[in-house]
C-alpha cells in the first residue's frame, strides 16, 4: 500500500436509495430488483479510492426515468447524460426538469457529453447548457480551431472540458496523449476524458497514458474490450483484454480526483446485467485496495 | 504473494459460450444478454485462482432451462441443482434428461442440494439421485443419527456429502466449526458445505472458520449479507458486511478444491442484476490476486 494510495481514499458515498427501482416494470428490465435501498444502508459504510458513476450513453434505448433507476439499481452515484437523455436544444425549463429528476434520484449530474463542438455556435451551446444543468463538466470533442474559444469559456464558465478520445478510427483524438499534445499550454480546465477501451483499441496501453496524461484528465470512460484492435468490443469488465487491477491501482496512484463513468456499449436492449458485472468488478478491485 | 496462492491457479474454464442465452425473452428476464458467447473468448485467456458456480436455489423462480441461461450469462462453469430444477423423486429418465439439458449448455453438474436427510430412505434416495445424476458433491443436511450411514454411503458410492450450516436459526449446524465436531473422525468425503453468509449471520468469522475447517470444506455457499447477526439478509456481494477479500485470499492460501457457488437468496424474480455485480466482484478481487 503506497501512501498515494491512502492519501486518496474518499468516502464512498452511495445516494441510490431512493427506493424508485422496486417498482418499475419496463421495458427489457423485467422487475428490477429492490437492493437499492439497503445499498444505501451498508455501501455508504465502504471507504473506496475512486468514485463511480454512469455514462448515460449505456443507456441509451431507455428514457430519463428508467435509466435513472438502472443507475441507481447497480448503486452508482454520479451520472453524466449524453444528449438523447437531455437534448442540447432544451430549454432551460425543460433543464431543469431533468436536473430535478436527477437530484430526485439521489445521483449526482455531473457532467454531460459526448458533446461535438465543431463551430462557435456549439461551443456557446455546451457551456450554455452545462452551466444551465449544473454540470462541472462537458465531455466534447471540439475541434482543434475551437479550442482557444473553449480556452476562454472555461474561465469564464469555470466549467470544465473534457476531450474524449474515440480511437483508431478517431483522426483528431484517437488516444489522449494526441489530444494532450494540443492542449497542455491551455488552462488546467481543459482536460481529457479517457476512454480506456478506445486507447486499448488504438493499440496503447491506457495505464501508461493516465499516467503520461495525468495531469489533465478529468474525466474516464471506464469499459472493457474484447481485443486490443480495432475489431475490439465492449464485454463486462474483467472478460476482456484491458488490465483493469493495473489501470484501477494507477488511477489511485495519480490521485485522480474524477469519477470513473461506466460507458457499457454492447447490449443497448438490455445493459443491466452486463453493467452490474463490470460494477462489482471494479467494487471488487477497489476493496482489495482499501 | 505466497506459494499457496500460486500453486493454487488454475484455468478459469469459461464454457458459457452456447449463444443459448441471446434468443431468451422471459418472465422478468427481459432479453439476455449476448455476451455469452464472446465470454468464452477473451474469459478463457485469465487464469484465476478459484472455481465460480451457481446455485441454482439463487434462480428458484424459473425452470431449469431458463436457469441454465442465466447461469451461462454470468459465465459461470458449474452448477450445483436443488430439488425444484431436479426433483428428488425423479426417474432415471427424467434425471437424464436434465443432465442432458445442463451439459448442452456447456456447464458441469457438480451436485445436488440443499438435499434433508432426516431417515434412511432419505439418505440412500440422496446417494441414488446423485449418482444417476453424475454428482461428485450431495450437499445435505444429514440428522446427526444418520452420519454412520452416511459415512459407509460415501465410501460405497465415492460421493461426498458436504453438510450445510445454516446460521442462528439451525439448532443442529449453525456454523461449521459445530458440524466439523460431528464428522472429523468420518471419512474424508464428508465434509461441509461453508454457507459464509450464515456464518456471519451467526456472529462468526467466515474467514477465520474456513481455516479451522480447511481440510473439510468440500462446497462453499459464497454471498454477502447486510448485517452480522440473524436480521442479516441477502446483498449483492460487495454491499454487505462479509470482508470478502480476506475470505477469499483464504480460499486461495488453503488451496481450497470446489467451487465458490453463489447462493443469491434476494431478488428471486429477478436476481440476474445482483447475481451479476456478485460474480463481478468476486473476478475483481480473484484479478487482484494473480
Amino acid at each position: 500500500m503506497t501512501n498515494s494510495r491512502k492519501s486518496n481514499r474518499r468516502q464512498f458515498f452511495n445516494s441510490a436509495g431512493t427506493g424508485a427501482a422496486a417498482s418499475l416494470a419496463g421495458f427489457a428490465l423485467g422487475s428490477l430488483p429492490c437492493f437499492a435501498a439497503q445499498a444505501t444502508l451498508v455501501a455508504a459504510k465502504k471507504q473506496r479510492p475512486l468514485r463511480l458513476a454512469m455514462a448515460s450513453y449505456s443507456l441509451r434505448k431507455f428514457n430519463l426515468d428508467d435509466a435513472l433507476k438502472i443507475t441507481a439499481t447497480v448503486g452508482l452515484e454520479a451520472i453524466c447524460l449524453k444528449s438523447m437523455h437531455l437534448p442540447l436544444e432544451s430549454s432551460d425549463e425543460e433543464i431543469a426538469a431533468a436536473v430535478a429528476k436527477v437530484k430526485a434520484a439521489g445521483i449526482v449530474l455531473y457532467g454531460g457529453g459526448v458533446i461535438t463542438m465543431q463551430n462557435e455556435e456549439q461551443v456557446e451551446r455546451a457551456f450554455e447548457y452545462a452551466k444551465a444543468a449544473g454540470m462541472t463538466r462537458i465531455i466534447g470533442v471540439p475541434a482543434p480551431n475551437m479550442l482557444p474559444l473553449v480556452n476562454d469559456k472555461v474561465q469564464q464558465y469555470d466549467i470544465a472540458v473534457c476531450i474524449h478520445n474515440h480511437g483508431p478510427g478517431d483522426a483528431t483524438y484517437p488516444t489522449p496523449d494526441v489530444a494532450y499534445e494540443r492542449i497542455k499550454n491551455l488552462d488546467p480546465r481543459v482536460g481529457l476524458c479517457h476512454d480506456v477501451g478506445h486507447t486499448t483499441r488504438a493499440g496503447k496501453d491506457p495505464a501508461a497514458i493516465t499516467r503520461q496524461c495525468a495531469d489533465r484528465i478529468l474525466d474516464v470512460h471506464l469499459k472493457d474490450v474484447t481485443e486490443p484492435t480495432k475489431e475490439g468490443h465492449a464485454t463486462p469488465c474483467g472478460r476482456g483484454v484491458i488490465d483493469l487491477p493495473a489501470l484501477i491501482q494507477t488511477f489511485v496512484e495519480i490521485n485522480y480526483p474524477g469519477y470513473l463513468s461506466f460507458e457499457y456499449e454492447e447490449d443497448p436492449d438490455n445493459p443491466l446485467p452486463g453493467l452490474a458485472e463490470s460494477v462489482g468488478y471494479i467494487r471488487g478491485i477497489m476493496d482489495m485496495l482499501a
